[in-house]
């Protein structure tokens, strides 16, 4: 937002960016941001803010890491790969690094006592101390996905006491968008709120567009490594293994991934679960895996080596996103056996996580009805013990693609408010195609306003200062305030000025519903000026002064014209 | 929607239209309709659908009627009138019809134990008996709005037990927008499904407008009579006055409106509680009224005429919309004493309405957070002895101006969920500017989301029905079954077809989002043919299947390989 009435601003030693608003009143108010350093040149990458704090704990080094091969990007061989992929991130080189010893999670510390950089940084945000932080990510309430290889992102915390966040998913597939597209719809993704964003490519050139991805992205970034898995035995389920799964974790963790969907609580004897159902597995990563399973009748690897998993993901301080492959996908579906019993598996699986000191969240449905919405909350919280819970939607109705933005975004400000902790978007494309720039907007606003809508009920009070000032300015026909305060000032002002045009009407005490004659407003202030001239501005002196009003009023013969004090003269 | 995959049928003798949806696997389904009569010529209006039904009751006689008068139109003579207004409806010179005797609402009707051609004509549409929709109008839990002079409406009910409702709310005003233009968006708000419009026209030529509009209109028209009032005094509230006001609830129950917003709760006394909010007054017909109140310093002239009025609304049988003139219009508004004084005394105007037989709704907020929206609904019921309750979203936060539409979607969703009867829309230039044709589909759409999301809530059987038939064919490919069943077939369409545009793709066995190697319903059916194949489709049979499956497992010593079966062949 590079407009002159806005500014970003650096609180603290840990310069922690916020977004100024300065109103025509001389106040400003400071909002959340996640729109990381202004322009920068996504060449170079962005600064490493937390390369310095992770450093100094002295618990990491730098090692020769894994090899980047051809596969990494879908091809085979080296010639097709150099041929193919002109687009190679510059980078300088900088080697990955990882434990020496044990676990470098922001839960270890946390355990351990450590308040980190990355907990004040939160903190600062969050408007709460970082021994508040600290307690909520100790307990496993709360986790800051922050991998020792993405030193660029801004520390940011997953959890019910804390503001509720959005995530945005990106991604090229077989069937469309390039590299520099997809950096760009997260630089815009991030740019209008979003607070993680996965990549979801699949196809080629995988490994390349997440370096570009993660080297610009200020906000955490997931993945479902399971996508890239596949595409590394071209795309044929049966031919995944662990060896191939580990390999690609490896990959992704040197990279910079702050966390990973695994999809380990699609075990084998819950996949017929899904046979009558309406519309089956429609999570890719449960598809997957369930296919898997079914071919080799046996039971996951991903669930058999899960420990194994632990112990990679806590040298580089990668959370979990226990992904619900078995997530209904629709109405018909929501909140059914299948659905349940991998929830009670991701329960078990987070406690093991945990065990490990690897920071975890759980992943939700889906398509539920509203009156379905809250046993999903109360369940996930429940049977996890409190993990972050992370939900797609949930879309409250089936009928309306080219909607679902809408019928999610509503399903999602209820689960919000339930307890959700972090809401994933759902743009007007899903279930049509895949979403361009404007729908990545368009969910993202949707998604904010879900996730506020959500603080408010919650009674967080940063969410309620912020309509507050954003109804201050309505009230007071401060129209540029009112634009600069709203969740998207662009459109806003568009909107305004495609039925009042002329600059004059932004300062113009009426709007262009109602016209200048007459306006609601204009009758209201005009009310509150007569209450205080006659004292009535409480409770008790409206009940006095409209008691001797009344006596007033019978003393004049029930005629009382007090044309001078008319409040609807449009003077 | 003049597409040869869907056609409107007419059911039963009193030709109830729906919508039927031809599916490609030679199914159909059928769904509610509100477009009305197709291609019709609004210079002659629609057909007198139910001149017959009301004429037979044999309790009512067209008279001569009120004169039309250039001040009905916002002109002070008639040479100016003439001139301005070239546009006047043909029309017939069909004088209005009204009551000999006793009231000839659809309450007295209900109450006599009649159920009349509306009440059978909405059976049908409902899926209910006639005699269900006898009672629950008798009872005050419906209201049929039925002007005996807008014989062109197709008849619907609003109440809890019904499917939800929704409002699309047109109108020109002083600052912009046509006759045509309003009729057209009236037109364009039934097609996508409006099912009442409410015409808020301010400024010039309301009342041929209003003329266009009813006789052309297929569902119910609403109106708020207090802006034509104030028109009529030049826009000057203080000037107002019982004489002026009933003067127009004349001109309009000759015209046809079929229920009017009146704000009778707006008393003296509760006006000052409103001063010390933070954004006092919002409603128009609440500051006009807290306006009078306070110029004269005397009680409501609407509240102190609300017998007379009844006597006269009964005898056209149009429906109260109590008003709530004092509803909140911010986050911090919400739920407070003034809204909760007027809520009352709309419970007192309720017994009064009833007791004349005149059928009555309650209008509700405005501006709640999620955590207050159903101490709305449950107030109201209470203390308006559960009327319908028609409300205006709620929007549930404040800082999204531009997205409204959704602000308040996710309120309407919720509260129509908790028992709200009808929804009021609000489109995306709320407080920002004047709808055009695409804000009001796009509101319409929005509202048509949260009621069928709340039908789905509270469980009405039609409404999974729907679901179901799109997640089929969703699930089975059947992509154009799939637009064809959306509440927005254009839009899911184009869609589809920026991502895969050629005809092929709508047939194909695969989505832009994955592409076609690896595709998650894919891989679902093979789950299902699976378990088909190995007798694993009910509970039961999963338990013993896994366990002998187990056993086999073992016995081959853990490495079964069935690549013969193997789902994800991408064949």
């Amino acid at each position: 937002m590079s407009d002159a009435r806005f500014s970003k601003i650096h609180l603290g030693d840990l310069r922690v960016p916020m977004r100024r608003v300065h109103l025509s009143n001389g106040t400003s108010v400071e909002l959340y941001d996640t729109s990381g350093p202004d322009n920068p040149d996504i060449t170079r990458g962005l600064p490493r803010l937390r390369e310095v704090w992770v450093l100094e704990r002295g618990d990491v080094a730098r090692y020769g890491g894994r090899q980047v091969r051809p596969i990494d990007d879908g091809f085979k061989e080296q010639q097709a790969w150099a041929r193919a992929n002109t687009e190679v991130f510059p980078g300088d080189g900088r080697k990955p690094l990882r434990a020496t010893g044990a676990p470098v999670t922001q839960l270890a510390y946390a355990r351990r006592g450590v308040v980190t950089k990355e907990m004040e940084f939160v903190a600062v945000r969050e408007g709460v101390s970082g021994e508040f932080v600290r307690k909520e990510v100790a307990a496993g309430r709360a986790i800051i996905p922050a991998n020792v290889n993405h030193p660029e992102s801004e520390p940011m915390v997953i959890g019910r006491n804390f503001h509720v966040k959005i995530n945005a998913n990106i991604g090229n597939s077989a069937v469309a968008s390039s590299i520099s597209e997809e950096v760009e719809k997260m630089t815009w993704a991030t740019r209008w709120g979003a607070d993680t964003v996965m990549d979801l490519s699949t196809g080629r050139n995988i490994h390349t567009t997440r370096e570009w991805i993660i080297r610009n992205a200020p906000v955490p970034i997931g993945t479902v490594p399971i996508y890239q898995a596949l595409e590394k035995v071209g795309g044929v389920a049966a031919d995944l293994s662990w060896e191939v799964y580990r390999d690609t974790l490896v990959e992704q963790c040197e990279q910079g991934v702050d966390y990973m969907t695994v999809h380990a609580g699609v075990r084998l004897a819950y996949v017929p679960l899904t046979a009558r159902r309406k519309t089956g597995i429609v999570s890719r990563g449960g598809s997957i895996m369930a296919a898997w399973c079914l071919a080799h009748h046996r039971e996951s690897f991903l669930y058999k080596h899960f420990e194994e998993m632990c112990e990679l993901l806590a040298s580089y301080d990668v959370a979990f996103s226990l992904g619900d492959g078995l997530r209904p996908g629709s109405i018909a579906d929501a909140n059914d056996e299948a659905q349940f019993a991998e929830l009670r598996t991701l329960g078990e699986l987070t406690k093991i996580a945990r065990a490990h000191d690897v920071q975890v969240m759980i992943e939700g449905p889906g398509h539920v009805p509203m009156h379905k919405i809250k046993e999903n909350v109360d369940l996930q919280r429940e049977i996890c013990d409190d993990a972050p819970f992370y939900t797609l939607g949930p879309l409250v109705t089936d009928v309306a693609p080219g909607y679902d933005h809408i019928t999610s975004g509503i399903g999602a400000a209820m689960i919000g408010w339930y307890g959700t902790a972090m809401l994933c978007y759902v743009t007007p494309k899903e279930h049509l195609g895949l979403p361009d720039k404007d729908d990545v907007k368009t969910g993202v606003i949707t998604y904010k306003i879900a996730a506020h809508a959500a603080d408010l009920a919650k009674g967080h009070p940063r969410a309620q200062e912020w309509d507050d000032a954003l109804s201050d300015a309505r009230f007071e026909f401060r129209w540029e305030d009112q634009f600069n305060l709203s969740l998207d000032p662009v459109t806003a002002r568009s909107f305004h000025d495609a039925t009042l045009p002329a600059e004059p009407a932004k300062t113009a005490h009426f709007c262009s519903m109602c016209g200048p004659k007459f306006c609601s407003m204009k009758i209201t202030h005009d009310v509150r000026k007569y209450a205080q001239e006659h004292g009535l501005t409480d409770s008790a002196a409206i009940q006095v002064g409209m008691a001797e009003k009344a006596v007033e009023f019978t003393e004049l013969g029930g005629e009382v014209y007090l044309r001078g004090q008319n409040p609807a003269d449009p003077k």
